[in-house]
């Protein structure tokens, strides 16, 4: 056999190929998928990954600085995550794109046993916002006010959507305010919210839409402080040492640079609760914080260690900071691949 | 209109779907290119990155410490390795995976404008295998001595067979040794070379391999030193001053810990070459003889800089360190999707 016939051997030798999802089959599986399921696999994720049971690899930050920006937009990038249960059947490497109002990516599994591709989703970046969403919810579901009555919703971009949708399979709170620094967009969402059977309002101001949720949900690519601590009542009396008690959800805040929460207000909180304490540190919420030392990293919990510990929510404001770990790609991915593979289930309620 | 419906809007605004190049397709195009083009596109993306041209994001490396190890395989690593051309239409990111024996990878291409997947090559590493072959060629192409009569190939497994398809484009030698530590891989490839017209013998050790040849490769996985100076008559005459003119191409370096050259043979180079410092630094065949302060990487000449300057060859030995760069993955992939979208062309040669 010559090289060329190898060549040629090689060719014919074609590996099983991976399945390939496209978009509106990804729409299907994702659609399909019960929240619960979701919501809880993230837990499962977030454990283990605390736990040191899950390798994540440095994410890879395309289009922002130090590396050159996108010819599309400024603002734009794309981020590489990879991650995998130690031992598990497989690897996931995903991409997440965006910016200037458009969202991309795709989600790649390989086996650990023979390193070849299994599934593409062609997902268009979705299996990323119900990931996030899911561990927003997941959030709600261990940190809100039991006596929840007014969510609001600080942006009201693709993952605001996302967020309210997940939100509503763990809270019964049917009351939102949302604000945006687009009045257009805001509206837009106010009225798919009262559509979807939400008593949905506009916030006249981003300080009325925070003055009297006792859940934040900040879903904004600010790169400066949108949220005060003083003009917010409830989370100012919760922080003071009053009872009242306030989640703030921050998903915005995912790269260096990016902010969405006055420091102080951080400084303010009874707990703060970290996807990641190594990510958040560098690119969450917590870095101005940590960077300015009016946190100190030891008292921030990272969320798998509270789920895997006692329990015990502390008075006042908490904060839970996404920036997005690979290990819920991992986890959504699994899920995804299993959806693709089984019967039709009846108890979804995407 | 509801979320639900906002939902469905989602579903009815499919993006344009990327296109999907399944793995015969990938063979098809990779066969179909042309060697000069895939060297030349090489040589044009050294240059730009040495130029500062190309965003090239830190590389992930999976399936080995710190994180864990696959379960396949002990050896087995992925890397994810992501770049663009800075202002270009597109960035790249690309998965490859292998070890014992079994290689695998796909390579992505998004748009830079839409943030959108544009291709998915399924390619099976391919055109990775192709890339790096295309490297080991260009510096042939200088670096080889004019009068290049014996190449020994180290390490007898799927790029091996690449580096010489792809050597044989830039070099008139036919004459090669070949080298493995499995005798059945080595005779493999030995049996193989002859049927493509080569005069191909096996060495009878790895020094013999050595000691006459003016082009050494060396493609094995090694993680301890391979290749001793002071038994390689040429190189060692190259390296005290003497007139012979000896390249060494190290390809299997590419990851921290793996190493084919005995430092004191990296010491004695006339002229080292690295693909890209920063990786060669850190991953490279450079690494060890670099930590043990035997070159000052301050001598280490970037080969798009060489590329871009007065392209002066020293006398004695050159030892060309590739660890694969992602603008290689970022070119390749360009020339691709232009050889998909291309009428069929007679002029190929691979």
């Amino acid at each position: 056999m010559s090289i060329d016939s190898w060549f040629a051997s090689m060719a014919a030798a074609e590996p099983e190929p991976p399945r390939v999802f496209h978009f509106s089959e990804c729409l299907s599986i994702i659609s399909a998928l019960p929240p619960a399921d979701v919501i809880s696999a993230m837990a499962d994720g977030f454990i283990a990954f605390s736990r040191g049971l899950v390798s994540v690899a440095p994410i890879q930050t395309l289009g922002q600085p130090p590396l050159a920006h996108f010819v599309g937009h400024p603002d734009a990038q794309a981020c590489v995550k990879s991650a995998y249960v130690n031992g598990g059947s497989v690897f996931v490497a995903k991409v997440a794109a965006g910016g200037g109002g458009l969202n991309s990516g795709l989600v790649l599994v390989f086996s650990q046993t023979t390193f070849a591709p299994r599934a593409v989703f062609l997902d268009g970046g979705f299996l990323t916002e119900l990931r996030t969403a899911a561990a927003g919810a997941l959030s709600a579901q261990h940190f809100a006010p039991a006596d929840l009555s007014t969510i609001a919703v600080i942006g009201c971009g693709v993952q605001a959507r996302w967020q309210l949708r997940l939100l509503a399979s763990v809270v019964s709170c049917r009351r939102v305010l949302s604000w945006a620094r687009r009045p257009e967009q805001m509206h837009a969402l106010v009225a798919e919210l009262r559509r979807d059977g939400w008593a949905s309002e506009a916030a006249p101001s981003l300080e009325a839409a925070c003055a009297d949720a006792q859940l934040l949900i900040t879903v904004t690519p600010a790169r400066e402080p949108l949220i005060q601590l003083q003009w917010l009542n409830r989370i100012a009396e919760a922080a003071s040492g009053g009872r009242r008690d306030v989640l703030i959800n921050a998903i915005g805040a995912d790269a260096p640079g990016k902010q969405e929460l006055d420091t102080a207000l951080v400084a303010a909180a009874s707990l703060c609760v970290a996807d990641s304490r190594a990510q958040c540190f560098e690119r969450g919420e917590l870095q101005h914080a940590i960077r300015a030392g009016l946190i100190q990293s030891d008292a921030v919990v990272e969320f798998g260690a509270w789920l895997d510990g006692p329990r015990v929510r502390p008075r006042g404001l908490v904060i839970f900071d996404s920036t997005g770990v690979a290990v819920q790609d991992a986890k959504i991915a699994e899920l995804a691949l299993e959806q693709a593979s089984a019967p039709a289930r009846s108890d979804s309620k995407l």
